[in-house]
């Protein structure tokens, strides 16, 4: 089986002398553009064009941003550890507002930045800090898709929304692995298609067979039996089980609680524990022309304006169960989360 | 007030020297693309290429077709009238296979071919009927917006799916009339776009302020309480009050009706008497590649398929009211239409 370089972090983000290049993914399928990031404004910039996606990979992109910036203050090195500290902290700042909704992105930088000894090489320690949570994201995701491949039952039909990162495509190589044959339906998830895009054509690499439909056939394909579960995954879960996930999950979501297919979310790492209800979570507003064009040519009217949520929130009661790397949680008891021993 | 050329079909649906021209809906707003159809299988292909669309729209474009066939066979002369209505009884049947899923092709097809007196003008007949009922459907798009505007409190903001036809926009203008102001929110309804590129633009035509959103943002956009009420339009209601609408309306109903908004659908000239219930509606499946695409370029991986069911039902229970031409009805009760007596 082909492994999606979607699985793996360090194929779409990497490091290459001093600095941070990205496999853009607003290209992907079809074209392989690498941009490369000089410094960390670069990276920001990167970010918030969605050069790269998914939750924990913009934590990883943000805090390579981190490291360059690091480097900077280093070469310009002044004696005031005060300076240094200050600058970098602003860094941070500018890294963590280029997409306010997720989890990862505040919570890696935070813990990297609260972790440097500011007498010792400061640029070192951030990138071994990075590269543990590259580390610790991937066995996450693989532990993630192993405990959401138990619930898949031989011949089940998935829908998934937006692109749900590399715990799906885990969770299905051990489907594949034990031998379940599994379908799956991916909506197109407009404006930027990453599940047309990204989804869709990662599943296709493994060799599963998949399906692509328009965000608005979801509820039609469920009352067709077409659906057997749901899968999606949580750029951020609160501690009463509410999920921020890219928009157009909630309306999945109430479609499939009509239909009484169980809907599961892939919470990776588990909830945020700052973070006591949905209510406090901001939701991203992107620029409206995103909504007003497609590929550069607009779609409507010159007087038409756009509203573009990013996320949208999902209530714990319309979610059957959040997987996390410790196993499956009810969202409405995820504060357990750390109560269960790690696995592996 | 600028009148949208979309509220009028002798605007985008007209004859020209025996042949059909049509405004090319799919290249709107930006493009006035004209399509002119010689013959009846023009015309045939002009509606499965979705140049026109609507189930109204559609009807009176087959009509057109229908007379187009006409007149060839008149020219053609047979003398056995079993020939001659042989003929254009395939022609009629070509037709209504270009679109099952909507009410109004069908039923204005078999009505104008059962009217016709065989051993008269059988063109001239045909055409007559497609112009009485253009004038039909011009007055019941009108009755059907005025009954409508009644629903609408000053600053209601609606939330359209697709393009629901002449009588959204009279709706809107009656309200303006009034001195109501509203606001519309437009789903882009893809995979053609008709949101966007016709309901949005039309509205914004009239001087009415309406934003766009993806067809997932729908639930998001009720959850922030920025929808006071929903208005689709129907291509078929069945006599169990289900309505066959473009897909998408269905989710659309159920987030509705999670936020307690109404949903209301502008069904026109009512049910189809013949249609029982909607299990016994025959939803249309289109050309997979139009959700691979998007205006023409490959969207996603090459072994990726697509499904694209073109209409959903939305069942009785989750509609607030069936507007149409004679007044409002619980779809509980659509089959009472026929007892309301004619307005105007």
């Amino acid at each position: 089986m082909q492994q999606p370089i979607l699985m793996d972090i360090n194929q779409t983000v990497f490091l290459k002398e001093d600095a941070v290049v990205m496999v853009d993914r607003r290209y992907l399928p079809h074209k392989i553009v690498e941009v490369t990031c000089n410094n960390y404004e670069d990276v920001a910039w990167a970010i918030e064009q969605m050069v790269v996606q998914g939750a924990g990979d913009i934590a990883i992109a943000a805090g390579y941003g981190l490291y360059l910036a690091a480097i900077d203050i280093e070469k310009n090195k002044s004696d005031h550890i005060s300076d240094v500290r200050a600058s970098l902290w602003s860094v941070k700042k500018r890294l963590i507002n280029t997409r306010p909704t997720g989890y990862h992105l505040k919570a890696l930088l935070d813990k990297t930045f609260d972790s440097v000894n500011w007498e010792d090489d400061i640029a070192s320690q951030i990138l071994n800090s990075i590269e543990k949570a590259i580390s610790k994201q991937q066995n996450r995701s693989r532990l993630t898709g192993k405990v959401a491949e138990r619930l898949l039952e031989n011949g089940d039909t998935l829908l998934t929304h937006c692109f749900p990162g590399p715990a799906l495509l885990y969770m299905l190589m051990f489907a594949k692995k034990n031998n379940k044959t599994i379908n799956v339906i991916a909506t197109e998830t407009r404006p930027y298609l990453q599940g047309a895009r990204l989804t869709a054509w990662s599943v296709s690499e493994m060799g599963i067979s998949v399906a692509l439909i328009t965000d608005n056939m979801a509820a039609y394909c469920m009352s067709q039996e077409m659906i057997t579960k749901v899968f999606t995954a949580a750029d951020r879960v609160a501690m009463d089980g509410t999920v921020a996930n890219k928009v157009g999950t909630f309306q999945l979501a109430l479609a499939a609680k009509y239909h009484q297919i169980p809907f599961y979310v892939l919470g990776y790492g588990g909830p945020d524990s700052t973070c006591l209800s949905g209510n406090s979570i901001k939701i991203e507003s992107r620029d409206p022309e995103e909504v007003l064009t497609f590929k550069g040519s607009k779609i409507t009217g010159d007087e038409v304006e756009g509203i573009y949520p990013a996320f949208d929130l999902t209530p714990a009661s319309l979610i059957n169960g959040i997987i996390t790397d410790r196993g499956m949680l009810n969202p409405g008891e995820i504060g357990r989360y750390w109560n269960i021993p790690k696995i592996g």
